[in-house]
């Protein structure tokens, strides 16, 4: 390959180190599309004749058939898949093969296709999360007003709907395909081809036309940047990493929900895995095992990021690690996208277990202090003291639940509380009053749940 | 604090791992603002008469006076920056500084406040940024045509310009901008104010009005994410970390460039250690620290990542550390991003020294293959394998630059060469050739220098 | 200080990126104690007068003196405590003072201070992890056979004893212990000093003596790795990563234990923080900070490990950011420790809540299928059929606990089932079988917690 | 499998999340063994007839042969390595099979075959690192007196000998064997097996007797513990990642070293990839493949790590993807091994162009400011002092060697100095000088050689 220079051939295990066929052949599909675009361009230019560039894009289009269906083993002696496909080419239509490499490089053309690989990689990741999305939309409308604990610390703070709840992961959803779309925008804003080796080309090629073919924004302004820019992968690693940590904490959630000590929620058959002889077992497996995915990417996103660090321009074999890298966070953010849906949409939920720890605890204390404040004008300080020595008063009673304290006990705290102040404090009615923007308030939730099926149509 | 109904006092290690003043007083300036915000809405809203109001404004500013002169001591009994500030004014104003907390609560306050620092913080790194690529945009504009080797795997590949090395940085360091001003927005997308503890608030409060008051797009729709939602603060560190990275690569540019063997540039003494017997040592120290830096914010990304993951809704303690983490990240950019304007500001660099390494090597061998492809039609591959000879013939011949050898050695490899392809060869007329936009050409350096003044007027 | 060769002075962000003395004036108690060696040794070489070391070593004792008793000023300007107690010296002393620096420099003597901290500080992690095992065991011994669930996947599996679990963590922190041993026979192994900058020295040393003076095994075998080892250090971090970890999970169950779900556990006042109107909240905040923490001390390792990593020899700059990252991990670690301590010893566990959880969920179906397979040779996998029917059967007949069915239900499924295999569906007697080595019976729990007595004593 | 309880089955998704055949059909070696010990157990406590004994010993043997021949397809529904070769004895013979997972669960079984995987994998890397070392110590032996530069920051120091740089990594990777020895300890010190699903077994096995015949130090003394446990596989990675950054900082060096700038050293062909047209392009593909799995490696233990912070004991299905890491690193660890001793047995060196860059750069300097010190009892910061006047004044007269400076010049600066001082600044004296122990002296480098090839005899 190097032009018989060298006395002697790489050592096996060089081989074993170097080649990375069984890793980049996932981007055949961009190869071939870079190659095309490579070919029609050069033809436009008048660098290749019409004829050649007839030959090349019909022995193009035979090779993806080929790969396709299977049927192209690819060779580890040729290393990777760029050069598996060309020598295919070379071998199917002789001369005109060998004159496709020409104003380019195996740098510019392995950034392109990894970009474009990414991009597709994040269209369906995109894809995932927005089913995801609807999944978690889905049950939020059809729970929109059960009552369940809202936590702090894992203790029972306030009731919030469990419609509300669900809600929050939307939320967060939409905040990862942001960022999935910014990673997808900037791995599209430079398109490297034609950067050749490091330096840019003396062929007068026309890189306007292959980045706008390849549906670039741009050519790479810098040739150096742009066979050793890697920072896109970077990005569409941290969009991973962070999307992976929300459904991370999910299905902390729902190992939590589904546990014998929360009931609050029960995995359907296909999604729990069980045991011959305990029937109570329903293991969350795919849960827990989102939550160690999670971990994986955000590793992965440490081990890029560290393999560019220190590392001076342009390209450098370092940077062959990144496919494997990049597809293994994709792989696993699939894996857990989808699992998560299929969770989502099938789990059912315990209305009975989530009302009765909704109530208890003195979960709508606060309602009676924020009752003080708004009609008696007390400070908010002041009138949380009230509302813990009722609670303490409840308690000497024998009464979980703070509704149902008589409302003398009330008044000896502060007589100018009210039959409506204590009929606030049942769970109902403190989930009706928490009704600001963006409140649990079955109202405000309902409204949440308007705007996201509008959003999302 | 909690009303008394604890018999006993935390233990003293319960304070040390528990308290944050001495981290979270940072946030004293967000923590003004957001107060101040909160009362004119409470005012607005006629939940707090117009003269507590008055007396909460006029309070707060003189805290914010007190704080930035340094006369106001903070409490670690006291716990956070929160609970000193209102401790503070409720001892300035009496009654009415017990009022101001109505209404919210100190998770979405200090989630609030966060966002608010994370703002202003990355206000600063992207001027650092700016300041950078104006440093490197000068010194690119004074040596646009100074001829370099250009490396791949730290071997010399082909000539460049020092210019256009320089301006590969520049293109990163955008893009960079670009991803800050991302998490910038992300970090300003949803106000959590009135979010309260996490299920929102039954007071007649007007969340538009803080948001905008704030600066904020809107309020945060869902008061559990609001609270709980933390990925603003890892999409800045993951920008840091990626931006970081870039700086890593030229910092360790700068220490080879620096070092005896490649002679390519030096440091000034602002930006150098010495040694007081070698007076040849101009140790890069501050290069070397800005690699270590980088592999410091990545990593609290990883941190603040791991912590995130696998916890479930809504607040919870081990959300507190975010903000060493994330000042950490912070502070550390800053230093980076300074010193390492500094030494490009002060740096000179060894035209003879670049341009002697630019020559070796025959590493304008691959003009010679492209003339071949170019005007004699040779395949590509072809082409390469005489440029390949030619350059074992200069070998022989004991010349280290394909440029001087004598044109019948060419032509004995392939007849057709001309004295224009040989003369095509010398370092100048290669960087010429590479003509191809983004290329290495000083003309087209010259145009992308031109274009960045523009952009970065 | 390096002899007046330079013509600027550094700039002032170069010595805010530069200067350490905030971060290594931690190390001032093993300089000194470097510093005494080195001077007897130089003395007992002849290398230096008696007189001349006699001043050295009074004036050593005498800044030692200064410093902790907070008198010693330290000065940015001289960068770093070596340099801040040499200058302190001379200026007390006078020129014998400046014969201190001799045979040695800046590089062998901080990795030689850096060694005898992290040995320090090792000893307080292994007290601190003995005391938190202490802990453990005497609340294991208190609960030695109190029934509670055991979980996998967080699902109820089989009934165990808290004295069981608790003893798990003994174990785990037991493997710590060993690897922090581990981790300071590393750091103790090789004496750094005397391999001076890089390359050792020509003056006629004794490394031996300053070995052997400062208790190290022997000195260092090569001067470049002396000066440019920090895999000692980062043998450390990985040892309390892992023993974080360890930790981490334990907080995590103290978190789900108090929760109201579970009500396992109460933690002490001196261990909750509350809220001021729902006594009810006793929020785990040290638990959680734990688990915060443990994530930042395993991101500290990757910290270091990425500065380290594609560092040529020998010293670099780079390597002083390994200072804060070690500090900042153990200083973590010890209140992760002390914290969690202080947590075992004072909760309270409900023995109530333990056992009702123990025996749901036909916990101890199990024991049924291991009677059929042991009494009556079944094949294992068809014992576990019909312990499946009869718990399905108990689920008919509303049972939660199969202990409860009548003996002729079981008789149905297999007719050779005795009374004796009914009875031994209880909790109490299904812990009492499980008494194989290792295993839930209490008197195989507390065999380990004599032998651990004895260990610990 | 779970017994019929479940109406529907997995869904797609769930199997492909849960599956791990793929990955750990690796095991398969270690789950023969641990059957056989198992069963030889169960036979010789009576609980298994000698007949079944007999037939499930010849059926796994089979199997064994089976697998090793590649002759025993897996079945993905059969979830695992160890359903796949239990189904298939059942299959072979018959009820037997059956019986054999008496007294044991899956937890504790692939608890017991991953440490018997992490303890061979141990010994591999052991073998390659020590392989590694003795290449190192061959090339260090033939050039132990070749003068090279010693670098700190990467700019000329003092100069030293190839041979004691070589050493420098044997003495690291002298340590990366401590820890990997003790990483295998603490995989063997405790045997799971008998542990059951997690709390211990009913039936009279002998754990001792099962820890003995596969090799572990006891049987683990806490059940919980035994299954929950993966610290020993943190153990071991924490070892690989540290070894992994020693070969990543050499790799780093080859980079350097083969680099046009520095020309100290040469891959062989077999280490080098090339490159058609530009001969002089010997990349050093391999060493930055180290580096980049270095990193790697490093990210595969941040993985399983964060994967276990804050888990619940005992089992989760977390803990499955345990594997796929584990591997990925042993096998990148074994790659980067493998290939740095290929590169390092076939690399040659250039004595002149090391001699050269050893004696530039005045880096001699330092031994006439201990000739002051030593001969003239001149304080050290006085000599540096005079040494740095001497560098100056031959700057001036163009001399970059001081040892070619004229006596009479050093004697106007100190008119003390003599001629042997100024010979003494030659680079071979300077060697010669830093006789220390573990100095760079030619004599010091052969003791180390010597002692070395006793301690790898």
């Amino acid at each position: 390959m190097w032009g018989g220079r060298f006395a002697a051939k790489p050592a096996d295990a060089m081989q074993a180190i170097n080649s990375s066929i069984e890793i980049d052949q996932r981007l055949w599909r961009q190869d071939i599309e870079v190659n095309k675009a490579h070919a029609a361009m050069l033809a436009a230019q008048g660098i290749l004749t019409a004829e050649d560039e007839e030959k090349i894009q019909a022995g193009l289009d035979q090779i993806a058939a080929d790969i396709a269906a299977g049927k192209l083993p690819m060779s580890r002696e040729l290393e990777d898949i760029h050069l598996n496909i060309e020598a295919r080419l070379t071998e199917m239509i002789g001369e005109a093969g060998r004159r496709l490499h020409t104003a380019r490089s195996r740098n510019d053309q392995v950034a392109t296709d990894f970009r474009l690989w990414v991009r597709a990689a994040l269209d369906a990741a995109l894809g995932h999360v927005e089913a995801l999305q609807r999944a978690l939309l889905a049950q939020a409308d059809k729970h929109a007003d059960w009552a369940m604990p809202g936590f702090t610390h894992l203790q029972t703070a306030q009731p919030i709907t469990l419609g509300h709840h669900l809600m929050a992961y939307v939320e967060m959803l939409e905040r990862d395909r942001t960022r999935l779309l910014s990673a997808q925008s900037g791995a599209m804003s430079d398109c490297p081809l034609g950067a050749a080796a490091l330096a840019g080309t003396g062929f007068p090629i026309d890189r306007e036309r292959t980045a706008a073919m390849l549906d670039f924004t741009a050519p790479a302004a810098n040739s150096l940047d742009a066979v050793s820019a890697r920072d896109f992968a970077l990005e569409a690693l941290s969009a991973l990493s962070i999307s992976a940590m929300h459904l991370s904490r999910l299905a902390e959630e729902i190992v939590l929900w589904t546990s014998p000590q929360f009931r609050f929620a029960r995995l359907s058959d296909q999604w729990s895995t069980g045991s011959s002889i305990m029937p109570q077992k329903r293991n969350p497996d795919a849960a827990e095992l989102i939550r160690a995915k999670a971990a994986r990417i955000g590793a992965d996103f440490a081990a890029l990021l560290s393999i560019m660090q220190k590392l001076p321009l342009a390209y450098a074999k370092d940077l062959q690690d990144d496919k494997a890298i990049t597809f293994s966070a994709f792989d696993a953010f699939e894996l857990c996208t989808v699992a998560m849906k299929g969770m989502i949409d099938t789990i059912t939920f315990n209305r009975e277990a989530l009302a009765a720890a909704a109530g208890a605890g003195y979960a709508t204390a606060t309602e009676l202090a924020d009752w003080l404040v708004r009609e008696l004008k007390m400070p908010f300080r002041d009138a949380h003291h009230v509302a813990g020595a009722a609670v303490k008063r409840a308690e000497e009673l024998g009464l979980s639940d703070l509704a149902q304290a008589p409302l003398e006990e009330f008044q000896k705290l502060e007589p100018r509380i009210t039959e409506a102040a204590r009929a606030g404090l049942a769970v109902e009615r403190a989930l009706e009053a928490r009704a600001s923007y963006g409140g649990t308030a079955p109202a405000r939730v309902r409204e949440q749940i308007a705007r996201w099926k509008e959003l999302l149509r």
